[in-house]
């Protein structure tokens, strides 16, 4: 079975590939400049995801001053506004900061939070915590603050029922699309959660009922690390995968 | 600049890249039997990795009996397993399900929370829901729970000192990182939402401080549908994306 999906308004880029395209495509389009989606994935195609979500890392201090373009931007917004979301609500809403003054204040916000966590490690720790860049607000061009309807969809949502919390979910889920699209057009995204949110609702007049779920930067990067950045910089250490699974029921060893 | 990662553990399928690996690609094994991750994404893998992304489908009626590889799931568990989390935490775990009758008593679990949802829906609406099947529990030869230790790091996590919510936010990046890892390997998985988390846990001898984040049904598809079957089946159409952007602040049309 193979899909034609109409892809052709945001993914310009993405040319046809033709030996597909006659496997019995259902074109829905008049003009074809989408992609063919084949159910089936590939050995390679396979391996070039792997690669995009092995390469994908956290970026606070290698952003270049170099704009992105729009439509990288918008392939980037795409892929987000593609998640799945509970009852197909799409929760999600994107405010893009480029303004320097709105940017100053948001880095201030930062700062400020940054100050009264440093205090809460001990000792050693708290000399690596000072040491460490955690956002790269003003470096990076475009900011990106994501947030959550909760009233989207109405007072009863198909699959939120019994897990109001799953709007919010689906709204990560949106950011993790957006993190992955980014790393596979070049571009690096640095996620900052040490801030306080209810200050920033008010500087960006986030209404009331709006939850914020992410803040990120964006941007072009000079370079990707090899390996998680606390991890490189010797902050904590990757854990084995093996001693989190377990089988049937909850591993009494956690 | 090139970055071997040592993936040939858990990532035997992954075939080396030879042009890639002539360009100063950093060997740190001996045996060379991973991924070259060159730092540049090109074109082609862009295109791979999008196609990936356009064609995960939540399911929950396409479900096949045939088992899933053993090395198949530890691929997507590992893709999980690589999601970003706060401070580097890992604050996740992974209850593979396999027994049938922990999964009947699942099933009813689910039963039970969907008659009630059912019953919120009015008139005609409550007649398309009770058309749509919400979950593959017992189709699925493998359940997942995915949950979140909310003490995992201890008291102070870098990152998590001003939003604590970012330990569960980083594990529903594990679960979408799971679910587009997933569709790579060409097998579905279906998030059930529509269930008593208290009951779960207690079913699954989950201590009181881990939180349950998803449950997942996973296993080969007859097919996987072109649009969200919410869609398809006339529950709700796509939002169109410009009307969710803004730009400097909220935008007060929302």
């Amino acid at each position: 079975m193979n899909i034609l999906i109409g892809l052709e308004k945001f993914l310009p880029c993405l040319q046809l590939n033709k030996s597909m395209a006659l496997k019995g495509a259902v074109f829905k389009g008049t003009v074809l400049k989408g992609i063919i989606l084949n159910t089936i994935i590939t050995q390679q195609e396979r391996n070039d995801f792997y690669k995009v979500l092995y390469g994908r890392r956290d970026v606070r201090s290698e952003f270049l001053p170099d704009s992105v373009a729009d439509e990288v931007l918008e392939r980037i917004l795409q892929a987000a506004h593609h998640a799945p979301s509970v009852g197909f609500s799409q929760p999600w809403n994107f405010i893009l900061l480029r303004d320097q003054q709105i940017k100053q204040s948001i880095h201030r916000l930062h700062q400020e939070a940054n100050a009264e966590a440093a205090e809460m490690f001990a000792d050693k720790r708290q000399q690596d915590y000072r040491q460490i860049k955690l956002a790269g607000i003003l470096d990076a061009p475009i900011n990106i603050c994501i947030t959550c309807d909760r009233e989207r969809g109405g007072s009863v949502v198909l699959g939120k029922t019994h897990q109001p919390e799953m709007d919010i979910y689906s709204t990560v889920c949106a950011v993790q699309n957006l993190q992955l699209a980014a790393r596979a057009e070049n571009i690096g995204v640095g996620w900052v959660s040490i801030m306080d949110k209810q200050k920033l609702k008010s500087l960006l007049k986030i209404p009331e009922r709006i939850e914020v779920v992410a803040y990120l930067c964006i941007g072009h990067v000079s370079q990707f690390y090899d390996e998680p950045e606390l991890q490189v910089k010797g902050w904590k250490d990757r854990t084995d995968l093996a001693g989190l699974v377990s089988t049937d029921q909850w591993d009494p060893k956690n």
